[in-house]
């Protein structure tokens, strides 16, 4: 394993866990150590062999590191730190503002300076999901693509139920439909808006004289998080919601269903059920580095994102391996 | 459309036929025609503005087709014809013999003398399947891929029992089982043998005289087609068959379980249905010749496998569009 490719993780929150993880279990990379904002002394890592530095250690490392993989969020964190990192090392991330993926694509590509590699958006939507509508509609032109999100817990609602006053913690879990899912299935090419296709479940825990109607009216009520959903709440006791909802649970499916000729219907539907949404995401990112560390070998230089990127790039294995076991 | 791209489509079986229909579905592809190995005059395409020439009317034609198609069976035709059109143009073709892959490969990528491009083994199996085991090996390192068939007409099935004496007409579906599927999605990763994991379902119709007691044994005792599976034996009249069986559906799943890290489930599943393999492989092949062209244009030379072609080189749209749309 003298070629290992050499991994830095930039920030430590739940996906940085999750990458840390992921490297364990690919032995051609190895972890060179988180690099956090916070003290790293105050950060303990998920395995004891993992070392924690100061943002600052990167200072002197670029030639020891072959690519970062940048942990940060999306809305304040990528959009500054990402090309200043990019500027200095090849990097992976997984930025997912969608409206905001031309301008990150075009700061992170000027950023690389034509001497670097970013790969941007990785993960499963934006990343495998997206993969997957592409192949979808380039196979099957006379379609429609739908996605469904969930099971899954929603980050962004969740933290909107518990700013309602009175609710102690709550996460709010996004369900497909079952109904719509079928129809999609079926190759009948529904029009389904959003809130046909998923339904909202919201899971809360109330503080001490919370008024759980006026709690209840506020949430099915909220423009735009739900107002146009079917959506119900339960409330339950703190234990509970300790003991059953503190996972990250996410997934959904991309079905492209369409007509190659007259009469004629194909269907091709995309599937993740994941226990861990972080953890599955940083796989990902871990994959798409060993790619990151290729295209700079091979000089393909600037800013990737997953749709540019050859499957062949994310196997261990060799073209002529993967040729003979996959094909 | 003043760049389109011109495609000729060699061979005309169930397969050349739907590249003819593929064809006009993608506006950024011409058909320059379909050249027959056959009396071009007893042709009828199936399009009455597709033009139909004897194979040696590609002679002189090398600057005037971007791509061809090749529709020829991968036991007989592609191991000859494949390697003598690479040598004069690029082509798509959809090699599905496993064990010959990398002899095949080699004789491709020699044929194309650095010059051309040749992109082999392309449909869904191998092809999309092949992509996904890929994704989700290299995403779930630790993990186990299931491939089910069906349900789905297998053509060397249905050969095998039309030759049983007595036998006027048949077909073999393979049917994934259910039981299976849902053991494997469940994340519990069993071990499942092929025989698990399908079972073969025949639809045959008696030459008058044919012993059915005997057509049954031979079919459900036959050495590696059947004496392994649970096998059933269906016997209905001429009109019914061909009325119900004249159809070539299948499809199939891949799915990826295993463990991002020790008590965390991840599973991603790749799922087709399709009404018509012939014309679902057709459509997969028309969107690789549009990556030929573009591997062409960037001197990208050479014989290449689904798994090294980036997804964005199948659309018809920009990365810039994509990245917008997409991610």
């Amino acid at each position: 394993m003298s070629q290992q490719i050499r991994v830095g993780i930039v920030g430590y929150g739940n996906l940085g866990r999750g990458v840390e993880a992921s490297l364990a279990l690919n032995p051609d990379l190895e972890l060179v150590g988180v690099f956090t904002r916070r003290d790293p002394e105050t950060l303990i890592p998920a395995r004891p062999e993992t070392r924690v530095f100061g943002i600052d250690a990167l200072d002197g490392l670029e030639d020891r590191i072959d690519v970062l993989i940048l942990c940060g969020g999306s809305k304040d964190d990528l959009p500054i730190h990402g090309p200043e990192l990019a500027a200095r090392f090849n990097t992976v991330d997984s930025f997912d503002t969608h409206a905001r993926v031309p301008e990150y694509f075009a700061a992170m590509d000027a950023a690389t300076s034509g001497e670097r590699v970013a790969i941007i958006s990785v993960g499963w939507d934006p990343g495998l999901f997206s993969i997957n509508r592409l192949y979808g509609e380039a196979i099957l032109p006379d379609g429609d693509t739908h996605t469904f999100w969930g099971r899954g817990l929603s980050q962004g609602h969740s933290d909107a139920i518990r700013r309602i006053p009175g609710v102690a913690a709550g996460v709010q879990y996004t369900i497909p439909s079952e109904e719509a899912i079928s129809k999609v299935r079926s190759g009948e090419r529904p029009t389904l808006s959003t809130r046909d296709k998923h339904t909202r479940e919201c899971v809360i825990v109330l503080e001490d004289g919370g008024n759980e109607e006026a709690i209840r009216q506020a949430i099915v009520t909220m423009p735009h998080y739900f107002d146009e959903y079917d959506t119900t709440v339960t409330v339950i006791d703190a234990e509970e919601f300790n003991r059953e909802h503190r996972a990250m649970p996410h997934g959904g499916f991309v079905i492209r269903s369409g007509q190659s000729s007259p009469e004629t219907s194909q269907v091709i539907e995309y599937r993740l059920a994941l226990d861990s949404n972080p953890e599955f995401t940083a796989s990902v990112l871990v994959a798409y580095a060993r790619a990151a560390a290729r295209l700079r070998a091979r000089g393909q230089f600037g800013a990737h994102s997953v749709l540019d990127i050859a499957p062949a790039l994310l196997s261990p294995d060799s073209p002529e391996t993967l040729r003979a076991r996959l094909l």
